[in-house]
């Protein structure tokens, strides 16, 4: 369900309730913003004035002459629910409440954000808040914040849980000269959160690039569902703060060690399709890039520079980012060769000389920007005599126009210039004092462009019994008995994953006939849901003969026993004895915030020592599962290496995609290992199996 | 041996050859920053003239009334010879090359190149260049460049290998406010290189840091001994350019191919203590940390804001870069809740909310920096109206003197203002706009404490029998054979380096005799300098049954004959078939820069998929040896892992010094890979060995 936000974000006319006239107070700021900024009727609402900066006050919500599109709401705590009823019952839709004293102020607060709640709900309001610095929307010429300093108009949509950071931004931003659609402070995110904003964004047209400062996201799967429908048309930059926060669950299993908060936000910022930036630097550099320049086909750059040194920096840049330094093709090779001097390097990175004048650049940028293996442009200057920034900004301004193909300039100079800044700012060209800096901001465009080109597949429907898993799993919940034993075997196969041929017995004389369908050798494994690390205690035999079968199994029950007089012993688990093959684990754990994390590794030591594992978040279509197994740094010994057959890919990857499927089906899960999975040329096979099932309302 | 620069780097007088009076030429640019910039005594030379810009003029060098102390040379560089041998005759030891026209301009220039360098020789002239902007000393005073900007003075010392990127440092730093002591352009290195200044800059009391731009290094083994000793007292950050380049080398190992040049660059810095700097952001900033800064004691940063959002991002930056958030003792938190308001966060990160003014701020700084469990501080602020940056910075200014701590940081606004940037600059307090820049420049404090700590030890001597390798490899240079076959062996034993037992067997009955040695089963191999890759054509068979041995040579005998029957076959290795145990590679190649790079890592898949092996230049002090190994990732098997037996590291460790010592004893030996090596809980065996050695002057 998709809020109608266009009178939060539009607004035709605002009322500040808490307006003042006392300078210094946030309700002087704030309308004192509003006022200068807003070309609609504006209205103050305070007891103790009929009129504020020239504008009509009025004492109450009620006595507002019209319903206004959007209300501000800057008073004590306590107030706001009345006020909120008042804007309720009057028809005002869009309240954005500044106030703070709620969540973040202790239980006392925690009872009015629940009680704010309540209310907006009953009304159907879209509340912003509380607790934020305000919203600004530059198209309607919009600032209702505290803050210093307005936004100039622009293409970047943001949106920051931090107050203090949205103030941080608007004042760097404005001596940057970087410019906003909108400019809004989540605070609590009580009722609005990133969610109802990034559906918003995605639709306002002036929006070309949507950036976020996150410590957290409110609703995790609906977080991915509308970010991956969105970043399809729009590129998201997201900064998530908080890396360092602690993994609060207590885990069992391998892959609960491996999946920490991070990993979860990685794969789900994977499959929503959001780039993620590690810090403010990056966050900006990126947003502004997605901004203004146009994607590239493909990520061969094309260098020229007036000086070598640049030049080798930028084409480090490129290697180290993983793009491609373009190889021209023979028709630009010759013209260069013709037009530039004989001193010039011709190739790639192309250097034009010190003595180059604006008409050599000029043709060099010509030559390289229309070439079409060069999908990217890096322009580079050391302050030289005989050709001004102002001059180099035009050549690059005019090329950008030109050729359609992102541009980036380092201009490697202490100040390029109010001339040449304000040219490059008009032409949307990225320049930073470092190349490096400016070859980023190109890798990012290639990075949105695999974004924007990746199928957005559905999983697929599998054929599964669910029904048969409903079962085991409730009755493990209602006997508590949260560690699965050889059912859990039983909820592999119903979901379509191969598992070793086996079978329990309660006797030894049961065991042996079992052992008999099983071949030559089998595995004996005692069953006991209160005896853990069982293979230490003697509970695990391996490569047993048939016919000896009786005889291990009455022994291995007589010395279990002895060490576990108490323990309530189910029987033996008699499972066939698989030829060595190559061990992959596959696990699932369950995220806070974003569901069933998938998790998928080669076995032993690519685990535990090389921490060589990926994550992704579940359900995954038939590519996610794909893409996940292909991730580990040591996919390539799946495919087979040294002489030694590759493991059957496609099958690992659908028992990947129905592990996918069981997560998703299955919130009572709450961890699972199949540790190991054997892999073979011609099929996969699960041969143990760690599951944990919780009857808890899970998160 | 070290050259006296003291001329060069603090001339008293100065003479500008080729000066001139016509503005827009090179030599009037530079003539006149001499004048405007130096106090000593300036003469020019030039025909034409007989004064120049108000100081004495000449005809000629023979004409100057002293021998200066420097002389500045901007002529044709057809000229430059003649100019030369008159400073040598004349007594003037000190020249600075600025003309072009030599090694960068073909043939023609590499031989005045040649002829400059004989000259310097004959006369013992240090001379810089050719082919450079100039220098500055900023302790005299002198600007000898003809950039159109100087250098203020400071405490970095900056050369670099490209001219242009001379001109844009100065002008970018010097609207930084960034200060050098010295500022050189190293142009062609035809006589000084980076290795004299970087003797030179060590001695100089006024640098705290050496900062270099570099594309190439000239000497590597006097680069890495001389870097060595100095990053004992000062840090050195180098940013090398370049990283593309090609590995022009022809290689035939395992080793070989993993080892590029940027490896090679990578060893040598880690063992002279070199921090490298991946772009020109980092090359400054961890400069100016590394110059302005004490360094910590260790770790652990405290962080005081006002701002939540920041001091997350700083919080995140901290364990990003791998430091660590402190934990303040219980007396700092007892403080801190006693005189922070009940809203605040006193933990780290100490958030001391946004209606803070400068007392709070100052006492919270007090008390954070003050804590003993804190070696660094990070200082946060968003733009706040009720406390300046001025204020803030004062604070810093203060703290920063009081403490004798690191202190950075990151006030988050577009502007500071000229007092609070002009008391920062003062108290060489680093500030950005990004926390996590902040932080990252307290990390590089870490790692050059780490540097400074770690002990200088010298390769130790080891009992070797170099006479015997030498007789093997002169004989096999001599009988053109590159490829060593069984000697190999031999030159391992020589080096005390433990091998599989065996022997040569020249018929099937010598090697059933050998095999009679050799435990009940061996292995085979056939001895041919002339086939590669003898697994694949049955050349090798394992687990050879002892009395078996004589019929299974027999037969691998006539297979091959038959496949190769031109090959000249030398015998049957015989060999003792070993257990299985953990598989090591250890290997040499030899660098053209930096000569014998040791490679260490464990075999097969994790050599080939996972690249998982480490570097080190040759030879090897135990300790480094001990760090070579330490440093691949898969370390811990090696440790042992699941149940299984470590094995014998410190055994494994001493052949990897001792092929160290091989590698740098024998220059003739250009290719070397011992894989496997066999590691057991209690030895290490050398089983199968590549070895190529060449007798053309190596590199």
């Amino acid at each position: 369900m998709e809020r109608n936000l266009e009178g939060l974000l539009f607004p035709g006319s605002v009322a500040v309730i808490g307006a003042s006239g006392t300078p210094g107070k946030v309700g002087h700021a704030l309308f004192a913003n509003v006022v200068a900024s807003f070309a609609g009727p504006v209205y103050a609402v305070n007891p103790k004035y009929t009129e504020l900066l020239g504008r009509p006050c009025v004492a109450s919500v009620e006595k507002l002459p019209e319903p206004v599109d959007l209300a501000v709401v800057v008073i004590p705590a306590e107030h706001v629910a009345g006020v909120l009823k008042s804007c309720g019952e009057r028809g005002i839709r869009n309240v954005v409440v500044v106030s703070a004293g709620f969540k973040e102020a202790g239980e006392e607060g925690a009872k009015r954000e629940r009680e704010l709640v309540e209310i907006a709900q009953r009304y159907g309001l879209n509340v912003l808040g509380p607790n934020v610095l305000g919203l600004i929307s530059t198209r309607v010429g919009l600032n209702a914040t505290f803050a210093p300093r307005g936004a100039l108009p622009g293409e970047i949509a943001f949106m920051s849980q931090s107050g203090a950071f949205c103030t941080s931004v608007l004042d760097w931003a404005w001596h940057e000269g970087l410019g906003f659609s909108h400019f809004l402070s989540l605070g609590n995110k009580a009722v609005l959160t990133e969610v109802d904003f990034l559906s918003a964004f995605a639709r306002d047209p002036q929006t070309r690039v949507i950036v976020a400062y996150l410590e957290g996201v409110s609703d995790g799967e609906a977080f991915i569902r509308t970010a991956r429908e969105v970043t399809k048309e729009k590129p998201v930059v997201v900064l998530k703060a908080g890396r360092a926060e602690a993994g609060a669950r207590a885990v069992s299993s391998h892959t609960g060690t491996m999946a920490g908060a991070d990993q979860a936000y990685e794969a789900a910022f994977r499959k929503a399709g959001i780039i993620r930036a590690q810090n403010v630097e990056e966050l900006f550099d990126y947003a502004y890039a997605l901004a203004k320049q146009p994607l590239p086909k493909g990520r061969r750059v094309g260098i020229v520079t007036n000086a070598g040194g640049a030049g080798v920096m930028a084409a480090d840049a490129v290697e180290w980012e993983g793009l491609e330094v373009a190889r021209f093709t023979e028709d630009t090779a010759r013209r260069l060769a013709d037009r530039m001097p004989k001193a010039a390097n011709i190739y790639n990175p192309v250097d034009i000389l010190g003595d180059a004048h604006a008409d050599r650049y000029k043709e060099a940028v010509r030559l390289v920007a229309g070439d079409p293996n060069v999908d990217m442009v890096v322009a580079l200057s050391a302050p030289v005599a005989i050709l001004t920034f102002a001059e180099l900004a035009e050549i690059l301004a005019w090329a950008r126009q030109k050729f359609e193909k992102p541009f980036v300039c380092s201009f490697m100079a202490g100040k390029l210039g109010e001339e040449a800044e304000e040219l490059l700012r008009k032409a949307g060209i990225p320049s930073f004092f470092d190349p490096a800096r400016a070859v980023r901001t190109l890798r990012v465009l290639c990075d949105y462009l695999e974004i924007q080109r990746r199928p957005r597949e559905e999983p697929r429907p599998l054929a599964v019994d669910r029904a048969r898993v409903e079962e085991i799993v409730r009755r493990a919940i209602a006997e508590d008995r949260p560690r699965l034993g050889l059912e859990a075997m039983e909820v592999l196969s119903a979901y379509g994953i191969p598992t070793a041929r086996g079978g329990l017995a309660r006797t030894p004389e049961e065991a042996a006939q079992l052992a008999q369908h099983l071949g030559e050798k089998v595995v004996l494994k005692v069953v006991s849901s209160e005896i853990s690390h069982k293979s230490d205690v003697g509970g695990v035999l391996v490569g047993v003969e048939s016919e000896r079968v009786e005889e291990a199994a009455a022994m291995m029950l007589r010395q279990i026993r002895r060490k576990f007089s108490d323990a309530r012993l189910e029987g033996i688990f008699v499972q066939e004895l698989l030829p060595p093959g190559r061990e992959v684990i596959v696990g699932m754990v369950r995220d806070p915030t974003f569901g069933p994390l998938v998790m998928f590794g080669l076995g032993g030591i690519h685990v535990e020592v090389l921490r060589d594992v990926a994550f992704a978040v579940a359900p995954l279509s038939p590519g996610e599962a794909e893409d996940l197994v292909h991730r580990i740094r040591g996919f390539p010994i799946l495919k087979g290496v040294r002489g030694e057959p590759g493991v059957d890919v496609p099958r690992l990857v659908e028992v990947v995609e129905r592990l996918g499927r069981l997560a998703a089906d299955f919130k009572e899960i709450v961890e699972l290992d199949i540790n190991p999975l054997l892999c073979y040329p011609d099929k996969v096979v699960a041969v143990d199996l760690r599951l944990t099932v919780t009857g808890e309302e899970g998160t």
